[in-house]
């Protein structure tokens, strides 16, 4: 996807999308010509936090921007570092005379950048003001080659900033107490990429080469603006296959090459899982349970909290981040295990901060529930009924059933043309159905609530399909006022009032009426005329009338709609479904026998 | 993008999604079979709200999942309906004798499922016990033409289920009072999507034809599960130009076929804007911001608030939807503005609701700040400082811009066969910047710190790139130490120990070294030499050996490493940063005149 929304002066998206984010939190206030977000509610008591870097990243880093994040943040252009000024502009604006700590991101620009607005700060307030965090938690540049480039910066940060902004709010720790968490957190975080392909750059070419995957192509290691990973596989494995490797690289201490985090099993950790902007939130929640499985099976880890969502995006990248902070590790004389989870814990106002509550997940087992127990479906009693002779009741569902499936091959062929031509196989297992519960012994009582009962059952189970919704919305509906009014009047009339509002009630679930040729234009003729007059035979006469007149109907619902051509027409095949329903009403004609 | 993250087993696909989500959250348990997500903190005191749908389209609805919003949700397959039995399950594992509200999207399959667990649930417990919301906030159908249809669901519904969700935890208000709330809420909601192209669905073919888009077309109108819009334009429009026509479609009174938003302009309104999952949060942001700015201008609307982020997704769709909720005409006896404003503002553990604190935008433009006042470079001072001859100070600084100058085509020679070709220009316009500052007097009272500081002035804002910074923060760091020591030992002293510091504090930012062939090929044994023997002529000639030394080495950090071939190679031309460093420290001959 090489296509962007963008203003009409493409140069200030950068600025627009600060001005998004004000939009949505009050705590938030920009500096437009700096891209300077930073948050107006902080006070001066307290060590100001200060990141920023590139854009393309959001929510890295003005969507981390509040009470117990960041102070503030200083934005370049997308995938580029913001100039010294500007940063210098972010401590600024928030200022404090307890001093200021840089937490930025390991990439050369950032480096250089925040470095000089380091120095400067140091001119300014003195070397004991100005502390510098560069995070760097990737694990996917080998030991033997990082010493040149050193590891990069991937989500890991967002945990970082979550740490030294939460202990920030509470001004009994002195910044260099801040800076050592941060440190010590930042040492015990590690990250892997694994992507489906690189993303494009606003303002680029169409055609720009930004290292775009082969169409099953898959990579492990990449960076968060486009740069290769370490490597290709030719097929997308399962996820399975996949967090399995990611996790290696992660965990495995006998790999010399990338044992970066030092960890004993009894630690305890927090899993951050973050999307880089353009995986499918599907895809991302499964391969977080992948990620959550794995790590207790094959590691014996249970995260003691889970993040998911977006932390640090590279545009809307296919890709994700598995990032493992050993909390264990990271304690001291001053932040103890329990302490860096209460600050973890803390809720902040920053934009992009998940709504996190608790993940405790030892109970998470108990809490995948594979067994349960549906409602039962014979556990609907009634106190009253319509009965009719156990006969005449089998005779309607026998013939109905038969009717079904003698004239299958017809409807089949009708719906072959007209629509998916699956119409004629549904109403035969519906009828398929019935002939079972008749076999069963269904009908033996003469009672017309058992059967409809038995029936909604084959719809609902055996039949399926718009059609089969359909009919069992309006026969439940049916049955449901015959249970309300059983009694209440003669059977006819109980029959006709349960009809009417089955009807009223199907109506509400679709828009098609007579004329749109669909099951519709046999049913409410059906019902009217019953209703009217009580005869059942000049109601079925209706039925069959309206299921021939579908002959004359072109389509306006449904699948139909899709076939071309049909404007010209003026002879089509009934409407499958109508006809199919018809063929049930036909049966009803034992009721008189 | 066809390519996605599967289970091994891909139906595994909705099943390991939900736990991912149960997996963040202690509130979350699954029934797995059932494909249902519920809030295992639920009360039976309480009306349960549940809603569910296909697939696809996280954070709807497993997302919604918590106190004061869903109780539970049933989930179907990518974007398929779930059905009627699982719909009946998320009621049954949450079961309250208060009643239950099914709050669904207006889609064929949804309507017939839930409808027919809606029938269940009257027939099981009575029509006083159940409601159902069908949400159809989408304008994009025109009256004319939706009678058979009606209007869609688009990410309007995530308001509605906020609304009822929040009046539900509060047991004063009885089920047909949510449910009116509820309906009143939908009925003042309007929503417009455009997108740059739609979505492949996992498991179906590559190629499969979804509607894709040309390269620059866009659509207007588009549903959340590939439906085509009303509209493609075949130019991409700029942000202003198409909320400019997405805001007419939702708020021109004299458009008959969509006017469906009742309001008069003091009515006081919430804005919602939805990002489908595959834009970048920059570009969401940007046309956000778009949005509220035309809203005031266009229509003196000031949304009282503002939420903005992922609610209804479509996988991972390049397309947005802009959604505005008319509170005002919202309200009712039983739930005023206040009330209404109240219960939106309610926090929720639900995954996905933004951690949303207040969007207040009456004082938004005092948060934007478009004057800033910068710190003064000049702010700085010292009280001690190192001084020389005026005259010497003045032969250095001229001697060292003009090698430069000089040597500038040879420079950009070298750097044009090695790296980027940009390094002798830079290094001109540093000079330049000095020879400014000379002819202005900068050295007319021989202080060094009065030098360095306007120097470090052009090295920031005439030079920039990464050289410049690397020079920016050796220098600055040596001032700083300069400052720091000055008077504390001999002159000489006091500058070898400044440069061993601006030197090890360089070290930090960049990890290149001796051998690397860089700038710190020059710098590093410079410093070295004068800080040993405080020769500055014995320096000079060290700082001269090490850059053309540098013709010896192959290129191991930056740009230069990319250049294919040079494995073979065995005689370079010089370094081009770490020659011209060398032609300024020459300029220092004139310190033994």
């Amino acid at each position: 996807m090489t296509k962007h929304f963008l203003p009409e002066n493409p140069n200030n998206l950068v600025k627009n999308c600060l001005q998004g984010y004000a939009a949505t939190n009050s705590h938030l206030s920009v500096l437009l010509n700096e891209k300077v977000l930073y948050n107006n509610q902080a006070t001066s008591d307290r060590v100001t936090i200060i990141s920023g870097g590139g854009s393309g990243h959001e929510p890295g880093w003005s969507g981390l921007v509040g009470n117990g994040m960041l102070t503030s943040c200083a934005q370049g252009e997308v995938f580029a570092s913001p100039n010294f000024k500007n940063i210098q502009a972010a401590e600024k604006v928030v200022h404090s005379e307890k001093g200021t700590i840089l937490i930025i991101t390991n990439y050369t620009g950032d480096n250089l950048y925040f470095g000089m607005a380091q120095q400067e700060l140091i001119a300014r307030y003195g070397e004991d003001k100005v502390r510098l965090i560069r995070c760097s938690d990737d694990v996917a540049i080998k030991r033997s080659t990082n010493s040149l480039v050193g590891r990069r910066t991937l989500a890991g940060c967002g945990i970082v900033i979550k740490m030294v902004g939460s202990a920030a709010l509470d001004t009994k720790y002195s910044l260099e107490e801040l800076y050592q968490l941060g440190e010590k957190v930042n040492e015990n975080i590690v990250s892997i990429n694994a992507g489906l392909d690189h993303v494009h750059i606003p303002g680029h070419a169409a055609d720009s080469n930004y290292g775009k995957l082969e169409p099953n192509e898959i990579e492990i290691g990449l960076g968060i603006h486009n740069e290769p990973g370490f490597k290709k596989i030719p097929e997308i494995p399962s996820n399975e296959s996949l967090v399995t490797s990611l996790l290696e690289y992660l965990l495995n201490k006998n790999d010399e090459e990338r044992n970066y985090l030092k960890y004993d099993n009894d630690d305890k950790f927090i899993l951050l899982f973050n999307n880089l902007g353009g995986l499918p939130i599907i895809e991302e929640k499964a391969l977080l349970f992948e990620a959550v499985k794995q790590l207790k099976a094959t590691y014996g880890i249970t995260p003691y909290r889970v993040v998911s969502g977006t932390f640090v995006t590279s545009l809307n990248a296919p890709i994700f981040t598995i990032t493992l902070f050993n909390v264990t590790k990271s304690t001291s004389t001053v932040f103890t295990e329990e302490k860096i989870f209460e600050l973890f814990d803390l809720p902040t106002n920053a934009t992009n901060w998940p709504n996190y509550i608790s993940s405790d997940l030892s109970d998470f087992e108990s809490r995948v529930v594979t067994k349960f127990e549906h409602y039962d479906d014979l556990e609907i009693t009634f106190d009253k009924d319509i009965k009719i002779d156990p006969q005449v009741l089998y005779n309607i569902l026998e013939t109905g059933a038969k009717n079904l499936i003698k004239f299958e091959p017809q409807i089949t062929e009708w719906d072959t043309k007209m629509g998916d031509g699956d119409c004629g196989k549904m109403l035969e297992l519906a009828a398929n159905g019935t002939l079972l519960a008749l076999s069963q012994g269904v009908s033996k009582d003469g009672s017309v609530l058992t059967c409809l009962t038995r029936i909604l059952s084959v719809l609902a189970n055996d039949m399926g399909g718009t059609l089969g919704a359909i009919l069992y919305i309006f026969v439940k509906s049916f049955v449901n006022n015959l249970i309300k009014y059983a009694g209440t009047d003669s059977d006819a009339k109980v029959m006709a009032k349960s009809l009417t509002n089955g009807i009223e009630t199907l109506k509400t679930f679709t828009k098609a009426r007579i004329g749109h040729r669909t099951v519709m234009d046999v049913l409410i003729p059906f019902v009217e005329s019953y209703a009217k007059d009580l005869d059942i035979e000049k109601a079925i006469q209706v039925a069959e009338d309206s299921a021939e007149g579908t002959r004359k109907l072109s389509p306006k619902l449904g699948r139909a709609t899709y076939v071309g051509g049909l404007e010209d027409k003026k002879d089509f095949p009934p409407d499958p479904g109508a006809y199919g329903v018809y063929q049930i009403i036909l049966a009803l004609k034992h009721l008189n026998q």
